[in-house]
């Protein structure tokens, strides 16, 4: 058996949608690239895929994750609502929290299928 | 925000591949109704579907998942082996264990969503 390599969370909500590592990791590039844009590239994402995963980010929370910034030379941006922040940090947290259990009980059964005939 | 429903966990094996909920529920209705078809049809699966999943699931692990249980009236049939069973019974305690801390962790965004302006 393999070593495990990393698990991934997934939450669905309903009515609603799933939040899985795919949209966190884009609103946390957003972030740190200032714009839609610049996250959605930072990846190889489609713009308009990034847009599509953000809108419905949204609808699942019921609040927009992204606000705009206008103005500037950059000709504006995107920055992470509270709400878009809040949903990253504890969906990293709870990650952080439950990786050590994941790997422990995959631990145990690489033994158990090593020893198995 | 929704109620969170549910999560699942999906764990990826280098070399291997993706275990998760489809092939753990899969290998469960093939163990509760005694063959590969019996079960498949429980979920409304194909066969041939069925039959792909097991092979990987084996595959990943190193170890087939399935046994063969020959003779008698019926024909035949499967049931899951030390390995396949110690893969559905890890699976399982690790979700169990990993529920309350997604639960808690989603309800407290929960709050900071509502309380967001």
């Amino acid at each position: 058996m393999p070593r495990i390599a990393k698990h991934s969370l997934r939450v669905d909500l309903i009515p609603g949608g799933r939040i899985g590592p795919g949209k966190i990791n884009l609103l946390e590039q957003i972030e740190a690239c200032g714009s839609i844009s610049a996250g959605a590239r930072a990846i190889g994402m489609s713009y308009k895929r990034a847009w599509d995963l953000v809108e419905e980010t949204g609808k699942i929370l019921g609040k927009p994750v992204l606000v705009a910034k206008t103005g500037g030379k950059s000709g504006g941006g995107a920055a992470l609502t509270p709400v878009g922040r809040a949903l990253v940090t504890h969906y990293r947290a709870i990650e952080a929290a439950t990786t050590p259990i994941v790997e422990a009980g995959f631990a145990q059964l690489e033994k158990e299928i090593e020893a198995a005939s």
